[in-house]
């Protein structure tokens, strides 16, 4: 049997509840042409096991494990926060890259990550050509920010985007519970430094059978702290009760984050807080009424027990189709997501140039927004819809998911040289 | 046929993911038994609903959505925190509560609740025979802290330990993803003001096949600083990443809630703050490691979406059982869920005088909780264990759970007298 060259993949920056299945339908793709593919080495912890020659040898997990990855959240080889800079001040790191691929006869890279690792992956792709190596690089895109261009959609966001739907419909319940006598205000902080996708996935807890008053604060708009109030006392005054939904990255009309407020511990030390409470204390202060606040943090991406069937499939798609690109002679593209139709959805994988991809945010549309800025609009919702549709449930043991550790064997070393991660 | 007197029920305090399937339970066995309940009125948000003649007629609402009452979380007909205090204080209350039931031809009184409904539904007991309008009371415990006495443990409690196991294991896999170059400590933060029952099912996201270095600060243990900070940084150096889940009733050695550390935001207004940005931070200061945190607040007790369930089971056997309690003539008793064995798991429901339940409070025992003090032992493990066992979904539609939101048709008033609840 003919072997090709092997592939190196690597995860990159924050995790996801679904990475481990883009991870899961690559390497079952890849062992499905061994004539092409003769192995695939896995990066600890992202780039840095490349720039180390920290390689996992992902040929000694059984199909099995593999298959176990598709239910598995975050990163099973571990990920990094590490951000290759340009050519002309991280050459050495590229050309470390480099080396080390060539002393595993590497032949396809494969990146999966946000639009950092986008960039990485076009420069690898560049510099091993003019290095006279040429390896085949191509982006998986991950990120529950969904900030990626030319894509409908990133996987890793329509799962968080079903848990905070989930929630916020659920917390909305309890607190008309208990607004009586007591809460009457709920407010959820969720991420989103810059764009406010998976804020916007809270007013999915609203429906037409679901008349729950919800206030969001996205990054895209200032915080004018006036109407904000308003708007929260006559939802109070009409519903008894209200959720707002705050995105980590809300900003005053100062410009800077809610959650940056200058907050100190009895010791006089800055508190690094949330904006949750920044906004709770607010509603507080101005109008009294009583709150409780949650700051769903990494609970919410890496939530897989409530991960969205549709995002699973686009993941492992995504995944697959890496795959399929290389092998296809393609280079330098990122797999996208294509949306053929709203209702029913209908996608399928396509491919984006990176340099097109490469360091470009998407933000919400301003029509995705409401005119008075606190709310989602219907072409915002026939955006987001499909994206949390169906469940796709891990199995369990005991009560608990059974999510799977791999053995992460390491790939014995070939170079005599060590190299030092910088930063 | 021949129609028996009306039963009452009401919801009280805060409120849980599977507190309506004791309201199924009860309303459905109440419905088998049309010969001796003629109909169930629920009192709008809790005894208050009672207090005011806003009874709520559970007649109007189809089977269909009685059924989904089993599937929706928080408390369909409204909760309350409102506490009714000794005869001599609130004489007046107890006696409008005798004249209401009266004027509706009420014979029994259902209270769904945590302790301190459970002193009112005995008190309800007392005075209704002195009063020569005897009433039939039965209390249906619930809380999600599961610190009722006698019962094995409280329906509410199992959903939100495997949300809170659940929630604990997914994060720990996110951190030890990042673990290499970015978050080291990921603290959660979760319920229970005395007992750290919730904190324990932390525990539970470690097992045999699972070793993730979990620290767990309960209100039982005060905080010793140095012991902890020490803890996690042998967790860190081990594991590269430690998850410290901390109840929201964590003191520190002065016997100061670890949330109430004086922080004031940019104003100098006292900051209402969270434990867990308060042991971030601490970890930060003495450790540098970085570090995120989480408060799941009422994602935890609303999470229909992850119930146990062993829990849900429990919540419809209890409301079921209460109604069959009552008819059986006994009277001023709490259900109890009785266990008659670990492994495999079995459990029949009981009673228990609710002179033996009103005001103690179920701690967790010495012998739950390791040595050190930050840690679940062997027994609380067997005790915990089968709590969380089981899934029971809810079902989806357009992604997200079809919880029902009832009717809530008002039983037309009898009394020309209004009641002015106090507070």
């Amino acid at each position: 049997m003919a072997h090709g060259k092997n592939a190196f993949y690597a995860q990159s920056g924050g995790v996801t509840s679904v990475i481990n299945a883009s991870a899961c339908g690559l390497i079952q793709a890849a062992r499905e042409r061994r004539d092409k593919i003769a192995n695939v080495y896995a990066g600890r912890n992202g780039i840095i096991g490349a720039l180390t020659e920290d390689l996992i040898d992902t040929g000694q997990e059984s199909d099995a494990a593999i298959a176990a990855l598709r239910h598995t959240p975050a990163g099973a080889f571990g990920s990094c926060r590490y951000k290759l800079k340009g050519l002309d001040k991280s050459r050495a790191e590229y050309e470390r890259l480099i080396a080390v691929f060539k002393a595993h006869d590497i032949g396809y890279f494969f990146y999966n990550g946000g639009g950092d690792s986008a960039d990485t992956c076009h420069k690898i792709s560049q510099l091993s050509a003019t290095m006279g190596f040429p390896i085949t690089a191509i982006h998986i895109p991950k990120t529950v920010d969904n900030d990626l261009p030319i894509t409908d959609t990133c996987p890793g966001f329509g799962s968080v985007a079903k848990y905070i739907a989930v929630s916020t419909r659920e917390a909305s319940f309890d607190v008309r519970s208990m607004a009586k006598t007591s809460t009457k205000v709920f407010v959820l902080e969720v991420m989103g430094r810059h764009a406010g996708w998976i804020a916007a996935a809270g007013g999915l807890a609203a429906s037409a059978s679901h008349d729950i008053p919800i206030v969001i604060l996205f990054p895209e708009v200032e915080l004018d702290e006036q109407r904000f109030l308003q708007t929260v006392k006559e939802k109070v005054e009409r519903h008894e009760f209200c959720t707002v939904v705050v995105s980590e990255g809300a900003k005053r009309q100062d410009g800077k984050f809610l959650s940056e407020q200058g907050t100190t511990d009895a010791f006089g030390h800055a508190q690094l807080g949330g904006a949750a409470p920044v906004v709770a204390n607010l509603v507080k202060q101005a109008l009294g009424y009583k709150f409780h606040w949650a700051v769903a943090d990494y609970l919410q991406r890496a939530a897989r027990h409530i991960a969205s069937k549709t995002d699973v499939e686009q993941a492992v798609a995504v995944g697959r189709a890496a795959v399929e690109c290389a092998l296809a002679g393609q280079d330098a593209r990122m797999i996208t997501i294509v949306r053929k139709s709203d209702d029913p959805y209908r996608w399928e994988t396509g491919t984006a140039a990176l340099a097109d991809v490469a360091n470009v945010e998407k933000f919400m549309p301003r029509e995705f927004i409401t005119a008075d800025g606190f709310g989602i609009t219907d072409a915002c919702r026939r955006y987001l819809a499909p994206l949390i549709q169906g469940e796709d449930y891990p199995p369990y043991r005991d009560g608990l998911p059974d999510y799977v550790v791999l053995k992460n064997q390491p790939v014995t070393k070939k170079l005599a040289t060590e190299f030092k991660v910088g930063k």
